[in-house]
């Protein structure tokens, strides 16, 4: 039916369609058109067109859409929008188109998105709304009751109301639940809790949705630096944040930036780029190393059909207790009190999985090759890089963390690096001695 | 200072410290004890231990404080808590103790319990609390408002009130913000709006979530089969629903299982091996392939220093595609509609990049063996592999979650097995050919 009334030009027919749809279904509707029918899906609705299905869909997706407007019409658009997925839009933007868009919109307004752009990117002052209910501690429930029911100027929807002091300074939160529950006269200091959750406005966006998660809250006030009240943030957002906090760590762990789905074949290639040179640097170091022993693998070709096997184990065990470690750094859940447990417990678990799969594979070698000392020697490198394995895994995460750098980035090329490096390096070299070649 | 008061044995002291942790508080101090310490700081506090606190606290440390607790002080225990978190810590228990548990509880409570226990693990039903306001539609505002004062009976915190015929269908939800915002004397159907988000108690819990992310819900009705509302779903559960979703997927495509931080030497050896042993299969595999080529590899040892690099590229460009696919097969981003599309792309990138990385490691291949040919042969070899690392990278996961298994779990091993078999064979296969060895 969209279809339809695209391709008839129907813009009541489609404005008709839409209109029920959520944001999030309407951005989902954006998702699978390709750019044309995009565009006619856009420029037929007009300003009909719900500019905050934008904050649903993948930033190629809504850059796209973004720059096919004139400055004016985002202006009208953001004005409908709730601040922060006005700031969402504005973000993306240059410098000069922001501040073309800014200067059209009221006073207050343009102050408030303003001081939103100017918080560093990914925090909790970015990513406020500014639309909240604030009253003071002295007003009974009743009188707080009657203001909701009079005044036009609320958010859209809200779950806690805050109760600030004369200067904006926070003092309290009252979830709604609360305030319905007690009667009209009591005053609202009295059933308010002091807010120990309040957000300062720099904190990153993932430290803050930790804060929601441990507390179970359903909305934060944001503070600026002398304590008064700037923003409420809300968990509807924060769910955002934490998937794509998650998202974020799944795909750099994999060894991809920061590309979406609706990339084109430009933008993927060059994502992916960066990290396979890396890789191809390593693999390189890595085959220096063989080159070291190319002497021995010539008198014993079986060395070079089982090298890959020691490298292999080391590079998936290692693999494991990094994903552990990179995941707990991530949640916090690992610290000073348990770290030194966690690494013992690697390093025990690498060794004995390392003996369970010395003599595993240490029997096919020596069967296929029919050369017990053969298998011997697999065997006691096998034990070594599961060791080293574990000891990587546990210990670059650690260490990146520790010096600031995201342990999810670049734990993996470090750990698979040393446990080719150390595989090679212990089978051919542990051969090598042993034969005497 | 509660370290302290466990040396004394001071109950009261301990209890008054504790008395203002919240329950992850409380959880986070649990985990960081030792299992003496815990068992001491259980039994001290006795009755005063909240139990909510458990909800909190990893597998392990939860199943060492129930098991070390009669059932009649489980039961006890329960009792006090909502029916999610009653049911969070009942459902790790064998029949019998459940059974034991249940039995001593009052009759309506049972009922209830029983119930979400009956439903499937990590259901909607298993996950929902009981515990919730529901009226009838032709109640007013202000009739509404005062029942909600007078009870004494009400979940302890709640963001919406549903709505029910007197056979308890579900007819619709009414936020709190417009509860407040409404005059008392009109009808609470007139400002309900029909519930949309109904969710059957059967969804699995992963699916409830994404309802929740697509229309930014706070809570939402759990039916059963007849549409009757048994139990409402609430954003602060399943926050730690997409936590853990997104926790679980991460250490699949690591290669780890169910694993927690505080699992013993033991269980996280076990939780290993299993993965370790499949890539220890697939490695020997790809043995086989360069055993297949040992006469040519004596001839030409440069080949066996090499050999790694095509493996290694491979499998890095092959981990890319599945990083992306398996995200976006959990988010569900990927459906009918951009499959074919996404397939495209990952193919072209792995062309062009296979092309580019042919060209550097040609060229090194090149200098460092004095062997133009050798370098035209890894490179022919490493487009070859970064295709079919695109190709499985891609269809692997796509296949795995059409045939309804779980593509973070499976994909890995599958993709990296294509990716070192596919790049040995083609890099000696061609390798032999060329120079007729
Ligand atoms: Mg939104
Ligand atoms: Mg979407
Ligand atoms: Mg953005
Ligand atoms: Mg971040
Ligand atoms: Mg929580
Ligand atoms: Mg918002
Ligand atoms: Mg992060
Ligand atoms: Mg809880
Ligand atoms: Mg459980
Ligand atoms: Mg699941
Ligand atoms: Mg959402
Ligand atoms: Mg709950
Ligand atoms: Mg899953």
């Amino acid at each position: 039916r969209i279809n339809a009334a695209i391709e008839n030009g129907d813009a009541d027919a489609l404005a008709a369609t839409v209109a029920n749809l959520h944001e999030s279904e309407l951005g989902d509707v954006l998702e699978t058109f390709d750019s044309d029918e995009r565009g006619r899906f856009v420029g037929l609705l007009g300003d009909r067109f719900d500019f905050s299905a934008l904050t649903e869909v993948d930033e190629a997706v809504r850059m796209e859409i973004i720059d096919a407007l004139s400055n004016d019409k985002i202006a009208a658009a953001v004005q409908a929008l709730d601040s922060d997925d006005a700031v969402y839009i504005l973000e993306d933007l240059d410098e000069k188109d922001q501040a073309e868009i800014l200067a059209q919109l009221p006073f207050t307004e343009r102050i408030r998105l303003r001081r939103s752009l100017d918080y560093p990117e990914e925090s909790a002052g970015r990513r406020m709304q500014t639309e909240f209910v604030a009253v003071p501690p002295y007003w009974s429930v009743g009188q707080t009751i009657d203001y909701m029911r009079d005044s036009e100027d609320l958010p859209t929807s809200f779950a806690q109301i805050f109760v600030v002091d004369p200067t904006f300074h926070l003092v309290g939160a009252v979830d709604l639940d609360k305030l319905l529950r007690t009667k009209r006269p009591v005053k609202i200091e009295e059933i308010m809790r002091e807010t120990r959750h309040a957000i300062p406005a720099e904190t990153d966006q993932e430290e803050a949705a930790q804060i929601f998660e441990q507390y179970d809250l359903l909305s934060a006030a944001v503070v600026d630096e002398n304590e008064r009240l700037v923003g409420i943030l809300t968990i509807d957002d924060v769910v955002d944040v934490i998937q794509e906090e998650a998202e974020e760590d799944l795909k750099r762990l994999g060894g991809v930036g920061d590309e979406e789905l609706s990339d084109s074949v430009v933008e993927t290639t060059k994502s992916r780029f960066l990290w396979l040179l890396i890789n191809l640097a390593t693999a390189i170091l890595a085959s220096f190393v063989i080159g070291l022993f190319d002497a021995t693998i010539a008198e014993m070709v079986a060395l070079a059909v089982l090298m890959p096997i020691v490298a292999s184990m080391g590079g998936n065990a290692g693999t494991q207790t990094m994903t552990v470690a990179v995941r707990a750094l991530a949640t916090r859940d690992i610290d000073i009190y348990n770290a030194s447990r966690i690494i013992r417990r690697e390093v025990t678990v690498g060794f004995i999985n390392g003996i369970v799969f010395a003599a595993l594979i240490g029997l096919v070698a020596a069967v296929w090759f029919a050369s017990p000392a053969l298998g011997g020697v697999i065997g006691v490198a096998m034990i070594i890089n599961m060791v080293s394995a574990a000891l990587a895994g546990i210990l670059i995460p650690l260490l990146l963390d520790r010096f600031g750098a995201d342990p999810a980035i670049a734990s993996s090329v470090f750990v698979t690096t040393v446990t080719d490096v150390v595989g090679f390096f212990a089978f051919l070299g542990f051969a090598a001695w042993w034969f005497g070649i």
